[in-house]
């Protein structure tokens, strides 16, 4: 049997937005109908060479479908500077339920940044105003460009606040969008006072407070992928309908970690799971709703999920390279 | 960057035997001295399919070298009849671990047979007596072949005798090995009665009792690898010198599961685990150490080292299929 090598570009090409944000969607409904399979993370920590790696397994059953896979994906935030390499890189093995065959393997980095921004899509659209127009982005990096890619596919966006300190990259997420939205660079608090709001930074100190968005801004907080991270203020959280995507990730690694530890952020405070929104178990925003929050840590079933995507496209589109990997011909 | 792809030839080709054993034995070292990172194995169970995936992430420092990496593999036992397929898959991601980069994708079915067959074949090392000569087989399926290949890298085998129910599989084996050995088909009893025993069977019920081996055997027990397999008599287990890879993997998989679980068996009748033997902790076989068994239930650091040699070897044989998976030129 032959598997499928679909390389970045090639995940690219075939991970339909709309369609990954759908299947994203499903995901996040078959983890609260429990009709899935996650186990925890498991994390190899190399101090040595400051990075570490993570292995994400999955499957999910969404009645109409059903996928398996894992992602093998790692943070080293010195392989910029010292190894021309991105911080993260993924690999993603796609697999049959049925018999285990490794029917895709994928570039897993370009992967990440669409289920992550599907993710931000599918709690946009339950959690922001149905007329949200504008959009802020907090923090331009690699992982910002998903965001408006993903959100603009729900929500009829027209004009784009982006804040970043650093001018190139500002620049770099203008042009790479101007010819689509109105793109401008702003202050945090301009971004903040869009209808949805996106924060993807890694920071450790938060940089959005509660003057910085309006009565009904959608955040969807991105940025916080470990103990100690937080981007907004305890008082905008505390304020806020906080929607979480998995209890156990976000109270250890995810935005409310810090606040939840130190008691200043409790479970009475988390409105509810994504998932919950999704099978209609809790309610999305309504008209005295305010300021929504969406802590996403990223879960493995997304991944899972947007794999599945961009190989049924592949397959429709006859893209990638088969390759003839197990060598297995019958038994 | 390119990833370098290597398919089951590619594996079997640059796996080579006697250089895995020396990388197997080293990861044992690693882990007595804690020089490696190995999770718990993540497993998905899938009742519906009959199947399940495990998840196999490593790391390990040898002092000589370093290596990283995951196994994703699964077993689903109606693939043979049903879909034409082993019953196990296995993929393998060898990765850089200073960057993170997947240097390699390669099969791991073939490296899980070639790394199963090394650990045998380290324990035979220090197990059996050296004067060696003759090897039992019980049970002649896919995983038997590497038993012979391994163990006849580090002691003298000159005679075989193979021990299956069926005769065709049993045919095949001495097929495979006739031109090298002297190989004949025979009882569980004639084949138990060699110096070195290998069992590779799926049994749940023990077929190998005290009677059935000389007084100097050693046995490797590599074929329980779930609760309630056994192959070995509960009398001959405590009779004999007991040595595992790893006390949570075997008392929770292996051959003693079920007598450790029952009470039978304590920790008190395990001699040692392989690692021990290898950094000198626990003594090796002395005169008067009697009947052997290696309970072996297959490390995640084996097959991390198993994929070094193999990567290593590829590269200097320029062999393989080099593909630009993550497509990272530069940031």
């Amino acid at each position: 049997m032959n598997t499928l090598l679909l390389d970045s570009d090639d995940v690219d090409d075939n991970a339909r937005m709309s369609a990954v944000v759908d299947a994203v969607e499903e995901a996040f409904g078959s983890f609260e109908r429990g009709d899935c399979q996650m186990p925890a993370k498991s994390y190899i920590d190399l101090p040595q060479y400051n990075g570490d790696f993570r292995s994400m397994p999955a499957y999910l059953d969404t009645g109409e479908w059903d996928a398996a896979g894992l992602k093998w994906v790692n943070v080293h935030p010195d392989n910029p500077e010292k190894h021309d390499l991105p911080t993260v890189l993924g690999t993603m093995i796609y697999s049959d339920p049925v018999t285990a065959a490794p029917l895709a393997i994928m570039d897993g980095t370009a992967l990440t940044m669409k289920r992550t921004g599907a993710a931000a899509a599918v709690a946009t659209d339950y959690l922001a105003v149905e007329d949200a127009t504008s959009m802020g982005i907090v923090g331009a990096g690699v992982q910002s460009y998903t965001q408006l890619e993903a959100i603009s596919e729900i929500r009829s966006i027209e004009e784009v606040v982006v804040a970043d300190k650093d001018d190139e990259r500002t620049q770099q997420f203008i042009d790479a969008f101007d010819d689509q939205f109105d793109v401008r660079a702003g202050s945090i608090s301009e971004a903040g006072h869009c209808d949805v709001v996106s924060t993807v930074t890694p920071v450790e100190e938060p940089i959005v407070g509660p003057e910085d968005v309006t009565e009904h801004t959608h955040i969807n907080a991105m940025g916080a992928d470990a103990e100690g991270k937080q981007e907004l203020d305890d008082d905008l959280l505390l304020d806020a309908t906080v929607v979480i995507d998995d209890h156990e990730q976000c109270t250890h690694s995810g935005e409310i970690n810090v606040p939840y530890h130190e008691g200043i952020l409790s479970d009475a405070d988390i409105h509810a799971e994504i998932g919950e929104l999704v099978v209609g178990d809790e309610p999305a925003r309504t008209d005295d709703t305010g300021v929504t929050v969406f802590d996403s840590t990223g879960l493995a079933i997304q991944d899972v999920a947007a794999a599945h995507v961009v190989y049924e496209h592949a397959l429709e589109n006859d893209n990638g390279s088969p390759f003839g990997l197990i060598g297995a011909d019958g038994v």
